[in-house]
C-alpha cells in the first residue's frame, strides 16, 4: 500500500493520468454511458504515450493512478491493470491523426450514449439539421459501414480505427474539423485538443443525435440547413475571425 | 482583487446584473441548454441599458459581476468580458419591442433546449394542441424561415432579430402576448416582463414543444384545440378578468 | 406572525390541510408538472369540506397552512388565499363520486404530466397494452371529448367536472375502479381513497401513457391485452381475493 | 423489538437476505421501476432456498431482515411478510435453470422498466441492432406470446415461468447466455450468476430496448447486425478467450 502510494508519487505520467481520469469521470456525470461502457484517453505527443481507462473498472471505483499508460506501439509503459479493450482504436487514431494533422489531437473518447448509438445502429450519418450541429461541425456526422468479416476476424479494435481513418481520408475530413464519427452498428468515437475537449465533443454528438431524431418526429421531411448558415455558425466559433467566447 | 470587489460595490448596475445572473443560472437548473449554449439579458428601460451573459463562460463559473452592460446602440457601458455573441439580437428586440409596445419587455432569453430546437430544425410552427400551450399563448408558436444568404452575410445576429421583428409585424403579433419564437434551423428565443419571466417562457416553450411531439406520436392526425378553449385558457391567466393566481 | 402561528395551531382542519399539502409536494418530486401546473385536494366526507392548493403558488414556497378549505358549495371556510382555479372541478367530482359511490373518493389531483397530456391533446383514450396498465384499471384510460363552446362559456371548470361525470355515467365506470381520466385537449385528472393515493394514480397514468407511446413506436400495429389477462392482473391487486401486498 | 433484532442476528440466511436486499435497492436507483413494481431474489443452491422482496413494500422502507426466504417448493422457511406475488415465477425458473444448467443462476429480477415493457406490450422480440446488445447476448431479446387463458386461470405466476422455460427449450437458449426475456403483454425478467448480476442484466435490457426504439426512429428500415460482429462482441466479454475486464 505504501509502496503503491510511493509509486504514484514517482510516476512520470502523473498529470497525464490525472487528465485521463478526470475526463473519464465526466462520462457518468454527463450520462454518456452506463456502467463501464465508455473510455477516454489523454495523449502526450512529446513523449509519444497516452493514458487510458483500465478495462471494466466502474467509474465509482476509478482512481487516477489506475490509468494505464501505453506508447503508440501498444506497449504498456506504466500500470498494473489491463487497458480498455478499445485501446488499439485509440492508438491508431492518435498515430494517424497526429502524423498527418500537426499533433493536435490529444484526447479520444468512446461512449455508448443512447441517441448516438441509435444513429450508428441505424447505419446513417446524422443529418445537419440545425445550428446546434453547425456550431461544432460543418458536415453531417459521418457513419462508417459495419466492419467487414475480414476486419473483424483479423484485429477488431485496430481495424475499427483503420476504418475510421479510411472514411476520413476518402471524404477528405480533417479530424480537427470533424471531431466525431459513428462506427456503423456500434457507436460513437469523438476526439479533441484535450481529453476534456473530447468529452465535450461526445456530449455535443449525443445532443445533436437526440435533436435530429426529435426533428424527424416533428417533420419527417425535414431538410438540412443551408450551407451558408452552416458555414457562418462554424466560423463564429472556429477559425481566425471567430468571435464566440473570451479568447479573441 | 480588492479593486474588483470595490468596483462591484460601486457598479451603477448592481441590481440589473444580479437579475441577469440569476436568470442565467436557471438555464442549467431547468435543463434548457448544455454547457454555455444559452443566454439571458435583463433590460432597464429607464436607463436604456441591458445586462447580458458574457460569451462562452460556463454557468458553474458565472458571477453576477461578470455580466456585461450595454446600451441599445451596442456600446459596452460596463464589464471587462465579451458579451454573448447573440447580443445584437437581444439589442434590436429590446429596441423594437419597447418602442412599439409600451416598454414592457425587460428580459430576453435564447436557449438550445432539445424539443424547441427540434421544431426549429423542422422549420415548423408548434401546433396549438392543448391547454398547456393555450395557458400561455393563443397561437401556434411561430417559426421564422431560415435567414437569407444576404442576412447571414451582412450582420447575422442583428438580422436574426430583424427577421423575428418582421414575422411579428407581418402577423400582427404583440410580443407581450406571443412571448416566444423559433428561428428556423436554429432554436428558440423567448422574452417577458422580467428576465425571470423570460426564462419561465423558455421553459414553457420547451415543455409545449415536447408535448406536441408526443401528441403526434399518440395521434399523427391530431388536430388543434378549438379556438374558444384557447381563448378561455389564455384569459384565465391573462387580461382584466384573469382569475389564476393571487393577484386578482 | 405569532398571530398566524396561533391560527395554524387552532385550525379545525390541520390534518386535512397537511394531507393536501404533502400530496401537492409529491407533484414536483415525481415530475408530474412544471412550476405551479398541478393541484391536489384532500376531502373530509364527515365534515363535507376539502383542502386544496392555493392558485399559482410555487411548490417550493408552499406551506401546509396556505391550503384553502372549502365546502362542497364552493364557499371558503378557512384560508386567506385564492384556491386553485380548478377548484370547481374538484368540488363537483367529490359531490358526485361520493354521492353515488359510498364516499370513498377522498383525494383528487390534476397535473400537466407530459405523456398523459399528449394523449389528452391527441383526443385518444390510452389503449390497454399491458399489465402495468391492467394492474390499476381494467379499461383503456378514458378521454373525454373537448368541452363544447356552451360549456366553456358557462362555467368552465365546473363543466369540466360535469363532462367527466357524464362520460363515467354513460360508460358505467365506477370511479373507484377507474380512478383516472383524460380531458380532451387538456390533461389528466386522477383520484383515490386518499390524496396520496390520488397522486399515486396520477403517476401510474403518466407511466402508462409513456409506455403506450413507446409501444406504438416498437409496433405501430400493437394490439390490446387479452381481457382474461387484464382481469387477472386487476384482481391480483384489487377485490376480495387480492394477493398483492401485505394486507391480505 | 429486541426480540426481532435478536432474530435477525440469528438468521441462518443473513447474507442471502442482504444480497437480495442490496439488489432490490438498485431498482429505484437505476430507474427500473416506479413504487413497488419490481423484485429481485437471491438463490443459495447449496441449501436450495432463495430470499425475495416482500410484496408491496416500498423500497424506501425496505430492510434486509424483511426479505422472505423460501425453498424451491414455495414453502416459507423464514420471514413474517408475504413474499412478492411473482415468487412462483422465480421459484420455477431457479428449479429449471439450475437443474438443467449446472446451478449457475443465483439471481432473478422482474421490473416494469418503460422501454422493455414497451417491447413486451408490442409483443415483439428486440432486434439485435448493435454491439451494445451483442456485448451481452447473441440473439434478439426473446419475447413470449401472451399467456393462454388456461394458463392464466390455473396458476398465473407459475405458468409465466413455465412459458419462459418452454420458449427457452424450444429455441435451445441457454439461460446463462440469454439472461433476459420479455413476457408478452407484461414486461421483462432477467437473471444472472448473482442477484447483482441479474440487476445488471435488467439495466442492459432497458438500455438495449431504448436504443432499439430510437434506432427505428432514425431509420425505420434498420437491419440487424451481421452475425460475425455479434459473435465477436459477445466473445470479447464472455467465453475462454474473453479479453474485457481485469479477470483474464
Amino acid at each position: 500500500m505504501e509502496r503503491r502510494g510511493l509509486e504514484a508519487l514517482m510516476s512520470h505520467y502523473k498529470t497525464l493520468k490525472e487528465e485521463a481520469w478526470a475526463a473519464n469521470m465526466e462520462i457518468p456525470k454527463r450520462g454518456l454511458a452506463l456502467y463501464t461502457w465508455g473510455n477516454v484517453s489523454s495523449f502526450d505527443p512529446d513523449r509519444g504515450v497516452f493514458a487510458i481507462k483500465p478495462s471494466g473498472v466502474p467509474y465509482s471505483d476509478l482512481k487516477p493512478n489506475q490509468m494505464v499508460v501505453l506508447d503508440l506501439d501498444g506497449t504498456i509503459v506504466e500500470g498494473n491493470l489491463n487497458p480498455s479493450s478499445d485501446t488499439p482504436t485509440h492508438r491508431i487514431l492518435y498515430q494517424n491523426f497526429n502524423l498527418n494533422y500537426k499533433g493536435e489531437i490529444r484526447g479520444i473518447i468512446h461512449t455508448h450514449s443512447s441517441n448516438a448509438c441509435a444513429w450508428a445502429q441505424a447505419c446513417k450519418e446524422i443529418p445537419l439539421f440545425g445550428t446546434t450541429h453547425a456550431d461544432h461541425i460543418q458536415v453531417p456526422v459521418p457513419c462508417t459501414p459495419c466492419l467487414s468479416i475480414e476486419a473483424v476476424t483479423k484485429d477488431y479494435e485496430l481495424e475499427t480505427g483503420k476504418l475510421i481513418i479510411e472514411i476520413f481520408k476518402r471524404n477528405k475530413f480533417d479530424p480537427q474539423k470533424v471531431p466525431m464519427v459513428l462506427v456503423g452498428g456500434h457507436g460513437p468515437f469523438a476526439w479533441g485538443a484535450t481529453a476534456s475537449q473530447a468529452v465535450y465533443n461526445a456530449a455535443v454528438l449525443e445532443e445533436v443525435a437526440k435533436m435530429a431524431i426529435l426533428t424527424l418526429q416533428a417533420n419527417p421531411a425535414a431538410t438540412q440547413l443551408p450551407s451558408y448558415i452552416t458555414q457562418k455558425h462554424y466560423l463564429r466559433k472556429h477559425g481566425p475571425n471567430a468571435y464566440y467566447g473570451q479568447d479573441k
